[in-house]
This record gives C-alpha cells, structure tokens and sequence, in this order.
C-alpha cells in the first residue's frame, strides 16, 4: 500500500530545497530565453528546478510519472497512477523582473484523485499545503473555511490584458464584473493568485487560459478549504488540458457564473 | 540650522514603531468604517496609526506641520516651512481583506521640496527610503539607478478597473497600452506600486486619480533612482492636490505619454 505521508514528506522537502537553490541564483547570472512569443521567458532555473524534481522523483519513486512545464520528461497522456504536476518557477516573468512573486507549485494526483498541493512562495519562505481531507495550511498556520461574500464586496483577481484579448466571455461582461466588485489585483502568478484564494486573501481568480501546471495544486488548496473552481462555464477541470479557471468562495462562485460568465 | 539627519532617524524609528503596532494589531478587533462610499473603508489602526504620528511629531518637531489622509490635524493649503504628507495605511482594502500587501507612507518636505521618502511594507518588514541626493535604498540595500527598457517589455501596474472607468485617457489608448507592453499586475496600494518601480520590479505604473498621502513619498524614491514621475499629461505634480499618477523608467516615461496619453 502507497505511504501517502512518506511521499508528503518528502514533497514538502524537495520543494524547500529547491526553492533554496532558486533564492541562492539570485547572485549568479540569469539566462533568460523566450519560447513561443517574445513574452513566453523561460530560465536555467526553471530547467535546473523541473530537471531536480526529475532526479529525485526518479530515484526515491521510479513508478511516479511527472507532467512539468518544461517538458523534460515523457509526454504524459492519462493520470492513472501516481501522478506529479509541476511548475517549476510558475511567474517566469515575475522571477526574471522582479526576483519575487513567483512560485513552485507541486499537485500530485492518484488514478485522477487529487491527495497532495504544495505551492511555495520562495522569497517570502511561505509554503502554501494541503493533503486531501486534512485542511489547508500556510507554513503552520491553518487555512479557515471559505465563507461566501457578496459580488460587491470581492476581491477579484483579473489580469487586466485578459478582458480584451479572450475568446470566451464578452468583454461587456468582463467590463461589468470588474466595476461591480470592490477591486481588482493581479500578481502574475497563477499558482499565487490560487493560493491567495486559498487564504482567502482573494475572494475570487478569472484566468481565461492556463496550463495544467499552473493550476493543479492551486485547485487542490482551494477545494480544501470549500472554495469551488471550474472553469469560466461551471464546467469540470480536466487535468490533462489547457483550460479557463474561475476559482471562488462557494455561493460567490455559482453566482458570479451566472451573471457574467455563462453563454446564455 | 534644520538638523535633517536627526529627522530622519525619528522618522524611520517612529515608522518602524507603528508598523509593529499594526502587526501587533492583527490579533485584536478591528473596526472598519466606510467614507464617502461603500469601496473607500477607514479602519481605527488607519486613525490610530495617524494619530501616533502626530503625537510624535508635535512633541519633537512642534514646528513641522502635517498633512495626513485621516485629517487628524488642521488643514494644510501650502508647503511652507517643514510639511510631512503621510498615509497611516495605503491599501486599506488590501489591510482589511489581506492581512498584507499595505503600507506606511510618510514624505518630508522643506519649503515644497522633498527630502524624504519613506515607504514601509508592514507585513515584510521592507523599509524603502531616500534622502535627496543620497540615493534609495531598500531596508539596507542600494536600489540601482533605472534604465530605459522597451515598451514591450515593460511590466505596467494599472488597476482593470481604470480602463473603462475615467474621465482622462480614452479607454481604446489604454487598451492599446494593456496589450503592447509585456505584462500588467495590480497590487492594491499606490505607495507600494510606486516603491516596486523605485526597486525596479514594475518599469512603469499609471493611476488616474491619487491623494497627495498616496504618492508623496513614492514620487521622492522613484526621482531618486532616476525615474520620471508627472501626471498622465507630463504635467509637474502639484503636492497639495489630487492627480493622476504616472511614474516610470527614464524615456520610456516621454515614449508613453506621447504614445498613449497625451490630448492630441
């Protein structure tokens, strides 16, 4: 039988090691390469981070399979076993501008089940975790229950550039949420903006397209603590795909579906 | 003869002291109130925070006179003689839904002119300061001086909810600003937006309407680090009146005025 803890041990160590690695670079230089467009960065420490959780995964868990960002291991088709989803430094752009607001975010799935998200603030040394039906913590500091607020008191996080460039909601609609609630905030990080949420730091995160790195831990943190999230239609994340994200408080979440998001 | 070394010392000493009383606070009750709407909340630590200010400063420096959001003191209509502009909390909302992500704010001013800029990042215990001619500094390290960057590859902080809701830019330039530069993010409190471009993590931020609390101190360390601060139009900030904001890199800050915001 699988020792859940052993592997969550050992999660939470090899993410606070690497997070050590990627604070220690700071003083080295930094290549920074684009991939699909001139604002897709990635790093040497996104491929140094990705290609340690390989080694160590490998080694300590060989029947584990992984499905990162950068690719470096086989292509990953279905989640049955145990299954690593890893971003390695989620908010490349942040990391490469700033040196903070970045993250890696850790979820790992058995046969398709969530059990275990981990995202870690590296330069604050925050380590956002949950392990299915245990709660959600902040370093030692438990996460509470979501409670619902009304759409006019939210803190909605949105990225700007999203509520003109997206094929999925009219923008009319997007325009009225972003008027409608209390404010609006973007950290431009994925795997933070639901970490946030988690902590009910946000009340709400619309993201119009995202990797299944990106989100899968920051999914697992928010259902722990009775937040919902789908995608902007209600609809089922599938783990496998790129899709939209709307996470939220319950009760907010249905609510904010039907009035802004849904197709009708 | 002013003795500014010794103004600057109670200053840092009495921002760092407050801070400690705000953390301190987060165990207690807090009470939130709204001002003239739903959106603008006052909490008693915004009051409390001002009010030790100007408890401090009225017993060392009785002299000075204060210009502070709360409005604790009486009305200030010039900046003769020694003026401090504080901001107790900035990002208010952010204090009340977060817990982080808020600020202390204080700008020194002699006969008009800035002589020190503190902002304090309470929860992370970041103190960014400058003394004119002196350069600015983040708790104990330097902040190097800003360089020109393209428009695309700028990271802008703009809040969403500006776009489509101000009497100044037509919202088709700032849509065009949104898409071309690199990325957007929004923190919730101008002082820090306004510290991150001094540090160099944000190239450029744009506000459409800001309290002279809300920006004083920031305008002084993002000068000091060589950048450009002018209200949307390029027009010279005038201390003692709302404006809109827009503050970035060196070139950079003509190449967008001309591009997305002039009148013409």
């Amino acid at each position: 039988m699988m020792n859940w803890k052993e592997i969550d041990t050992y999660a939470k160590q090899w993410i606070k090691e690497a997070g050590k690695r990627i604070r220690d670079s700071f003083d080295l230089e930094l290549t920074v390469e684009t991939k699909s467009n001139a604002n897709d960065l990635v790093t040497n420490m996104d491929r140094a981070t990705e290609a340690f959780f390989y080694e160590k995964i490998g080694e300590r868990f060989p029947d584990h399979r992984i499905l990162g960002e950068e690719g470096v291991g086989a292509e990953i088709t279905d989640l049955k076993g145990i299954v690593w989803i890893i971003d390695p430094i989620d908010g490349t752009i942040n990391f490469v501008h700033q040196q903070r607001n970045f993250a890696i975010s850790v979820g790992i799935f058995e046969e398709g089940v969530g059990k275990i998200g981990l995202i870690y603030d590296v330069v604050h040394d925050e380590l956002y975790h949950c392990f299915k039906g245990e709660g959600a913590y902040m370093n030692e500091v438990k996460l509470p229950s979501l409670k619902q607020v009304p759409v006019n008191e939210t803190i909605l996080a949105i990225n700007a550039s999203w509520i003109h460039s997206n094929k999925l909601v009219p923008k009319e609609r997007l325009i009225k949420l972003v008027s409608d609630v209390r404010g609006t905030r973007s950290t431009g990080s994925a795997a933070l903006e639901l970490a946030y949420v988690a902590a009910g730091r946000y009340d709400a995160y619309v993201t119009l397209r995202l990797s299944p790195w990106d989100y899968a831990a920051g999914i697992l943190l928010v259902e722990e603590v009775g937040g919902e999230v789908t995608d902007v239609f209600g609809e089922k994340i599938d783990f496998l795909k790129k899709s939209s994200i709307f996470a939220s408080k319950p009760g907010l979440h249905q609510e904010m579906i039907n009035t802004y998001f849904s197709k009708e």
